[in-house]
Order: structure tokens, then sequence, then C-alpha cells
């Protein structure tokens, strides 16, 4: 792309990631949000939706099939799963789009098929998309039309875990990823469960031993260490709104030191501007990325012999959704990665 | 000024206020923080401090004995009141400088003293210091060397009730303020009340009829009134680190409704970028001001005829502190007031 | 009642309110409960609505037309406004009953059609209903078949109110009421507003000018008073699962002082195990009710000349609601008043 | 003990324990608080510290060297560690005790010195203790003198553990203890680390690979194995006060399944009032037990072949310490186990 501006439509803007999009599009020199889509609340202002970006010059909330896509040059797509497939299906062919939902995230077309109870409604896409782990897939991202933007989750386990597995730092066998989440991973969706007295003060796993995440996770491990893998990923719902941090428990391979896995992440990612790798002994924190597009990882010894502690943090709004959705599409548009991403934490 | 680029100091940078300049200033195209201050965190590096921040490029936190303010153009001083007023009193004087704490915001040396406890020590700068709420105040801060950066509370109460007051279309006496304020009001310093299982799920009233905000507040009403206004102002510290709720009970002058009082804010504020009033039947959100420099206001009818409600919400962090020292800032430098203001409201 | 036992059922055992009453009657002497209803989830054991109840040995959940009614002898009623009314009217007439919803509080006719909206549907009942603030009531609750349990709001502001506007302490006029409530008042449905990531770390006003609890505050107060009143009743909804404040600001009568008020409620309430008044300068918590079914009330001076502020603080699942409808049910039955609300506040 | 009442001191009773020792104690038929100590508070009335409790018909808090033991019967010990031990060896010989702090909790005198950096003061009482999760030492409590009460973390770990090891069900390699947090855990101190603004809306790991709760976990599965064990226990901190979610990831010996655990589980508990293991597909949740004296335990499969997950939670301030502390002394004390803890969790 040549030109300075950008003109984005964000399809489904009326959720959580919707709304992050837009706070941090709005401070995007070059990106230009052109369209708005919410079926539910066509006809809406954005204020009416979310009064926080009431004062924002965008366009009103309009259906899908409302969107005159011609003007458009990029989509970001932050529908339910399922929805998706068939609506990127029927968009026009000139758009790029970064996808925000999980149903271009599983190459394999049975996986997809046992994970999420139907056959894939547009199976071509599925194998033209690329995963975006900005970090990890960059130069795919750089050509990609159709980038299916990674899970919170996804994001948290594979930032750290990637780099180990290609060096071979640690064993394949008996990944262990207990995963600590905001609530705002569950969507916007008016539920019982995610009612504010049901979430404050309390802690409890979910879907243990059959979510979603875990092919995906496994998808992307598998690629790095050349074999199959299958790992544990437990989930945990707690009260806050933002954030992941994974515990990622590990063995080392032979001869390998927790140092040792330490010092490979630091080298990997020295230059990024996203993913902090941690000296020794200093413990990330969640609300240490709030807000932010940070990654921040630590390693440590496990008293256990043989075994180490990964731990790694994101904001699941941002790293972990929008804010790598604005990475990717910065790097498919040619721009400075960091553009709209600079942003640091908001603590406290 | 003429230069591009203006050095600045932070006396006090382990505080909350203090990260929150930092978060800012991060993004500030002019502002260059060439020191930090921290009595107690002499030496350490920010990141030790303040993790979230690790990566910024900034010099190690010093004593403010050790400063070679020479190069220093504008000071942000966000230390304790009381030893505030000694340090400002010896700093050069080509410094322009932005105070955060209460020492400067009292004009008046018996009124200081009284709620104080002690007599004045800087009472030529006392004079010298323009109270600066930025929207209030612009001309005078414009032409500043000290300003006295406003209370929280009182920038949410004085940004609707001084133009009601100045127009005449509420009456003096018996306006109540009920104001609900996050934690970080109360500081960093470790204190039992402070502790998350002290605050967590739960609101207190406290300094009911005798918090020091209320002479700040009654400053400001009794200059736009024109006439003495002594205001009941009652404070509760609820379970959020960032937010004030004001809640204003007023009585309406004579013939006045409470369309008028929107309306006459609404002129007021029109071309306002950070003061927001919201149409009617709408209410404001903390949240919906979280972390942004931005303050919503709406005027409802009471069901009390002859009466009208006023409500306010900024981040006290922000346009209650921070946030508004950075407007100022701007202003007594001649640079766009928006400058490093312009993040959108994070939610959720 | 003569027997040792009484056999109770709980109409609408799903919800918040539900669960409170089945946590307090757990440890009840005489109250035996032998029916549950809840229409959407009839068929579920206990254990499947409420997990932290799954041992107590309680019926499964039916629907109301499935309770045999004969060997009931107190029902609780848990059901929403507007459908009570229906099922109170064709329950057998041998039954007394604590309605714990909004359908039989208001005594006028008028009144009720003008904030619900349509024709009460069981106006006989509506004026046998005696509306019980127990201290406030207890005689005529004694004597009560039915027996409208108050509001949280109107339990947490005719408390301190009535015993004031009763011994014209306190003028008439201008009496504003700030009420700041936990979430589990808005009950246990899904819906968007009351969902984590919307109310954690925030605060704002609701139904400013036209809760419907204003009218009930002001049918005590009026009658309290003699004479007719209206009161500015603004509610906020804060971060906490339980807990209502109210700031109470009030105007003295002729010659009356913020001590006299505090005297004349301490002796009011000098026997009541459940309404204790503070000393002068102590503020009371809501966290110092939570789970109790105490109410704590503390006065002070206003800085405004002739006016005082009173506070108020209950648990609203308790006093505000359950606990208050088990104190009815043990002064209905001519048990001992405490039986089953000894417990403690839970702090932290 | 013959007689019907037991004189009992709390020493150390203005922190959170003993807090919570004194609400569950003013429900006890048979126990009498005579004594409450806190050397820092001395003099003043319990209400002062704990105003929730301020109607308590209790003493006020004196220092440890103004009580007058002689008419004691059982202290419980709500002290720091360190301090304990010179305390408690110096109180006369004819009270029984429940320690809750860490003091007595190790039995090996090096692995006391290794990781609390001194030598124990009281060897012979170190000797002497009897580690008391009532469930699994329901005897050697029962004729104790000295009760040390086990650690919140420890509980969780063990509860589920002890048993699956005894039986042989589990590998004693590789266990992974990911537990967390509430922050009572941390105590009433005034710490940075635990101000509200700094653990709400967040997540963070802390004391990784070195938690002291470490040993005092293996000292119990060791024993349980008969042979040495060495666990992986890594501590998170998250925002609630109250709460211990410990999930556990183990292998499973050769021919078990997920299954045998809980059914091996469920049997060793049935009997049990306090713990209880849920059905296949149910998660347990913090806010399930908050305020209890209950555990729940679930087993689950894991995706990863020949592996199973464990989750136990409870409330750390009840089964975790006070209310575990008065499980011990009903039984010390020859009185029916469940007395004082019959409450049912407080949700929501």
């Amino acid at each position: 792309m040549t030109t300075n501006r950008i003109n984005t439509a964000i399809l489904g803007a009326s959720g959580y990631t919707g709304a992050e999009l837009l706070r941090l599009l709005a401070r995007h020199p070059n990106a230009h949000v052109k369209a708005l889509t919410a079926e539910k609340r066509a006809g809406a202002a954005l204020g009416e939706v979310f009064p926080h970006l009431a004062h924002l010059d965008v366009p009103k909330l309009v259906k899908i099939g409302d969107v005159d896509f011609s003007g458009i040059d990029v989509v970001f797509c932050a529908l339910p799963h399922g929805l998706t497939q068939e609506v990127i299906a029927g968009l026009p062919t000139h758009l790029k789009i970064v996808d925000l939902s999980a149903d271009f995230r599983l190459h394999d077309v049975a996986t997809y098929a046992k994970w999420y109870g139907h056959e894939h409604l547009a199976p071509k896409l599925q194998q033209e998309a690329v995963y975006g782990i900005t970090e990890l897939a960059r130069a795919a991202v750089a050509k990609a039309r159709l980038v299916a933007n990674p899970g919170c989750y996804p994001t948290s386990a594979q930032l750290p875990l990637v780099p180990l597995l290609e060096a071979g730092l640690i064993e394949t066998g008996d990944i262990i990823i207990d995963a600590k989440s905001g609530v705002t991973g569950a969507g916007r969706e008016a539920k019982e469960a995610n009612l504010y007295a049901e979430v404050t003060e309390g802690i409890h796993a979910y879907g243990v031993g059959g979510h979603r995440h875990a092919p995906e996770i496994e998808q992307g491990l598998t690629i790095a260490a050349g074999q199959p893998i299958i790992v544990n990923f437990t989930a945990h719902l707690m009260p806050m709104s933002r954030g992941i941090l994974s515990s990622i428990y590990v063995k080392l391979a032979k001869g390998a030191t927790a140092d040792d896995l330490r010092a490979n992440l630091s080298a990997r990612y020295a230059a990024e501007p996203f993913v902090h790798v941690m000296p020794a002994g200093q413990t990330p924190a969640t609300r240490h990325v709030r807000g932010s597009n940070h990654c921040r990882i630590a390693v440590f010894p496990d008293r256990v012999p043989g075994r180490a502690i990964v731990i790694s943090v994101i904001d699941n709004l941002v790293k972990g959704a929008s804010g790598q959705a604005i990475q990717n599409f910065n790097v498919m548009t040619g721009l400075p990665e960091i553009l709209a991403l600079e942003q640091e934490a908001m603590f406290p």
C-alpha cells in the first residue's frame, strides 16, 4: 500500500474487542475507521454502545449487509466464531482481513471439525489464512491477505514455548499450562456466569481438559517441535477485567538449565518492542501490562530437579486480541509495527 | 519557550501521580524527562519501583539534592504537602513549576494555617501561585511560573459548579457534594486502612465534616459566586483504583430549571476537548473516563421541586492530578493543550 | 403457633435472596424448608443452582403449581414483582406469607399504579399487608398474615429517618438520600449492565430522579412526620456484591443539634439486637455488616450551619431482604426474634 | 475436660485470623473468650480494632504479660512466627494450645533452620506438637496438648494428595501444585505490596521456587508416600480477600484412572462433614466455600495421557486457619467437632 491513509472497517464493533480496536485506532496516524457494524445495534451511534467513545468522529453502527466495502482497504473482523467464516467468505477479495475469531486459527480440517462440532464452511480460506503471532510469523503476515489473529491464551503460551521447543531446550511431553484469565475473554454477552456477583472475590477452573484453545496451542507447539505435542491447558476465570497470566511447567532437556531457557528467550526477543524477558528473580504481573501490547516473560528454576517454571503475562484484549490485530495490520500494510500501540501499561 | 524540546524533572516520582506523569509523558513529543527523584528509593532504576515502566529510557531515581537543575526547564512536583513548600522555596527561580501537592492551593494564609495546622513556610510563593483548573484559569496559567495543580475532589466539584454560580443559576446555600473516590487518591504509602482486604467489597465515608478539600472547593466557589460559600463535602472511599464521582445536590435559583443548568454548562464547555456535558437522560460513569483526561458532567431534575442534581466524573490520577498537570504544563509552555493527553478512556 | 417445627416454602429459590434465605434458615432450629420453587429450574437439585448449598438436606426445585401447600405453614415469596401479586392471591389462606417483592409495599392504589405502570391485581391483599421494618412495626408484624418485606434502600433510609421525623428533630423538606449499593440488589438475571467487566472498578448513578424506592421511602416518612414528604433519593451502583451505604443530608429542626439526633436514635434503638448507633466520631462501613442482619447508624454535624449528616449501612441481602424476612417470620410465629440471625458480619 | 464451659484466650487477636476466631467462637456454645491480647493495641476495646465485632461481650485487648492464665483452659495462638515459639515456651503447662503460626509445623530441626534462617528456640515443643489437619490426624489431635494448625496452602494440597499417595494411586514425582490465594493470607500488616491499588484487577506469582509452605507440604506427602517427595509449589496472589484454589497436576500410577482417584477420595471423605468430593464434571469455586469450613475437591482426567488434574478449594481464613483451629479445639476438648463451624458458605 502506498497511500498514507488506509480505510478500515470493524465488523462486530459492539463487543469488547471492538471497543479496544477503536480505543487504539483512535491514535493511529494512518488508519481511518470508515465503517462499524453491529447487527443488533444497527442504527445506534457508537456513544450509545460505548459512552466512553462518544466523542470519536466515527460513523454509526450498521449491519454488515449495508457496508459499502468498495472504499475499504482492510477489515478487522470481531464476530463470533462460526458466523465469521460465512461472513468472510462473502467479502470482496480486494480486502485484507485481520480476523479476531477462532475460525481460521486451526489449519487441520479434521481438528477443526472435532473441536467446533461442524465442518468448516470456508476450507479454502482456512488454508490461506496465516496464523499471526506477529513476532513468530512476521514475514508470513507481511504477505498475507487473511490473518487469523491468535487466541489470547495461545498467545500467552506460545510466545515463551515456541522458541524453547525450536531450540530443543525443553522436553515435548508433560507441558502443563495453568492459565488465569480476566473476564473480558468471555466477551460481552449477558450470561449469569459472568455477572459481577458470580465472579468477584473468587476463582474457578473451567473447561478442564477440554478447552478449545488447547488444540490451537498444540498446533503451534507441534510445528515448533517438529513432532506431535499434547499439552495440559487448564484455564481459570478470576476477578479482573483484563489480563492473562500463564504459569507453565516444563521438563528441561538433558543438560539444560532455567538460565539457558531465559538466555534463549532473551536473545530471541531482544529486538522486539513488545516482548520483554525479565531478569532472573523478577516476577511478572498482569497489572504491569494492562492496557498495553506488551508481553512479559520470566523463567525460574523449579525445586523439583530437572524442571523449570515459565511465566508469561499479557493483556488479553491487547496483545491477546485487538493490539495484536493492529500489530498485524501494521505489518500487512507496511507501516511501522508499533503505530497505535505505543501506550504504556496503566498502573495502578 | 522557543525550543521544541523542554527538559523536565519529576520530584517524588515513586508515587502513583509520579507513575502517571511518566505514563503520559512517555508519549509527549516535546517533554523530555531529565531527572527523577525519590528520597527513599534513590539509586534505584525506575523499573524497580514501577516494573511496568522498566523499558522507558529515563534516568535513575536520585535525591532532590543531587539534581542539577541548570538544565531543567520545568519541574513537576509530586511531593507530600508540607515538605513541598520547603523544597519549592529552595529551587532555582528559572524553573517553571507545576505543583501537585496541596501546599499552594489555598491563597488565604489563615485558612491554610487552620486546615494544615501550621503557618505556611513560603507565603510569597503562596501568593504567586496560580490555581490551575485549566479550563477555568487558562489565561492565568499561561503566564504563571508556579501553578498549584488542583485537588482531585475540587476539580470534580468546581468544573460543574463554578459556571453555574457565575451565571447565578443556583443558590449559594446548601450545596451538598457527595463524592466517591478510588483508593489511589490516598497515595502509595503503606497504611492498614488501604490494604486490599480493608477496601474491597465495601464503602465508607471518611473525614466527615472536616475534609481538607472543603476549603479548597469553597475558595473557588466563593470567587465564582462573589460571596462566601460554605459547602457540605462528604468523601467516600470505595473499591476502585481510579475515579471520582461527585453527586452534587443544589437549589435552583428562582426561575431556573435543570435544563437551564445543562444548557449553561454545555455552552461553557462546548469547545473544550476534555469536558463533556452529557445529553439529558444520560448518566456518567467513572469507568468511562478511566485513564483519560476527560471530565463528564450530567444534570438531572430532582423529584424535590426547586432542586437539581449535578453529577461529574473524572479519573483522579489524570484530570484530578497528573493529566491536568500536563495540561497546565502545555499551557505554560505554549504547546498545544492536548499533547500527551489524547488517550481515550480504557473500558473495560 | 404452638408446635416447635414450622414448615416453610421458598417461592423463587434460585435467586440471590432465595440463596440467602437458605443460608440463614439452615441454622434455624425451628424452620423446616419443605418446598423450593424455581419455574425455569424445576427438576434441578439445589446444588445445581447453588453449588455451595449442595450438601443441604432440602427438596428439589419444583414449579409453584406442583407444591402441596397443605403441609406448609409459612411461605417466603422471593418472586419478581408483578408476578408476585398473582401468585400470592392464589395461595391457600391458611398460609402466613413474607413477601420479599415490591408488590405489597405501597399502600396507595394510585401510587402503585403510577410507579409500576398497571393497576394492582390484588388490591385487597395490598390493604391487608403489613409493611415490615421489624423494629418500626413489630406489633403489627406479630399479628400479620401477610408481611411486605421492605426494600433494601428503604430499610437503610427509614431506620434512621423515621425516629427523627417522629421526634420532630429534622425538617421535612430537602431530605437528600445518596445511596450506594452492591450489585446483588439488581438480582441474578443475566444483564449486560451487571456483567463483571461493566461493574468492577467504577461507579455510576442510575434511575436518577425516578427510582421506585422513592415512593416507598416517602410513604414511611410521610406517616412518621404526619405530613407529606418528598425526598431526593439517588441510587448508585458500585463494585461490591453486598451492602448499602446511605448518606443522608438533613436540615436540623430549630434548636436541634447533631448530638440530639444521635441521642434520639441511640435511645430508640438501645434495646434492639440488630440496630447499632455508633459513638460520635465513628463512621460505619458496609463491610462491617456484611453477611449480618445488623444496621449501623452514625450522625455527624455538617460544616454547613443548621444541617446534619446521617449515615446508615446494611447488607442489602440480609437486613435489606432475607434476614429481615426471617426476622419478620420469627415475630409472626412467636419465636425469639434473633433465631437464625445471630451470625456476625464477615470481615474481611 | 468435663465441664461444659471452656475458657479460652486468643493471643494476637488484632489480625485477620484473630478476627475470624472471634467471629466463629461468638456462636460456640461452650467456648468462652476470657482474654484477648494485642501488644501494639493493648488497652483498646475490640471494637476499635474490629468495628464489626464492637457489640461482642469480650474483654479489652491486653499484653500477653498481663494475662492471668490460671483461669484459662485453652489458648489460640495467632502470633507471628518466631515470636510464637518464645511465647508458647513460656506459657503454663496446664494449657492446651492451638497454634496458628508456622512455628511448630515442621518436625525436622534442620529443615526448620534451613527455611526459617535460625535454630528453633523450643525444640522439645517442636517434637511434641501434633500437626493437625483434622481429618488426617484426628486421633492424635484428640490426645495432643499442642496442635500445630496447618498452613492454608498445605491444607488445600494435603487434603486431596495424602489419601492418593497412601493408596499408591499417583506417582511420587512431578507433583505440581499451582495455588491461587486471596490476600488475607498475607496478614494485616501494612505493606505496599498488599495495598488495594497494587492487588486489584491483577495476578502475579510470588516466592517462586522458594515458598515456605513447600517443605510443610513435602513433610506430609513424604509421610503419606513412605518415601521422600519434592513438589513444585507455586503460589499466586490474586484479588480476593479469602480463598485458595489449588490446581494440582499429577501422574497416575500405572493402571490408575482419574475416576479411581475420585472414587478413593469420595470413600475417604464420605463421612466427613467438611470435605466434599464433587461428582465427575463439576468444578469447585472458592466462592462456594467462602466463610465456611468446607473443602471441595474435584478430579478430572487430563488430555495428556497418564495424567490427572485435582482441584481443591478452601477459605484460607476458615479451613485454612481459624476454622480448622476451632475444629482441632473441639477434638482436643472432646466436643462435637462441628461446633461453631456449621455456617454455610456466603454466596454471593
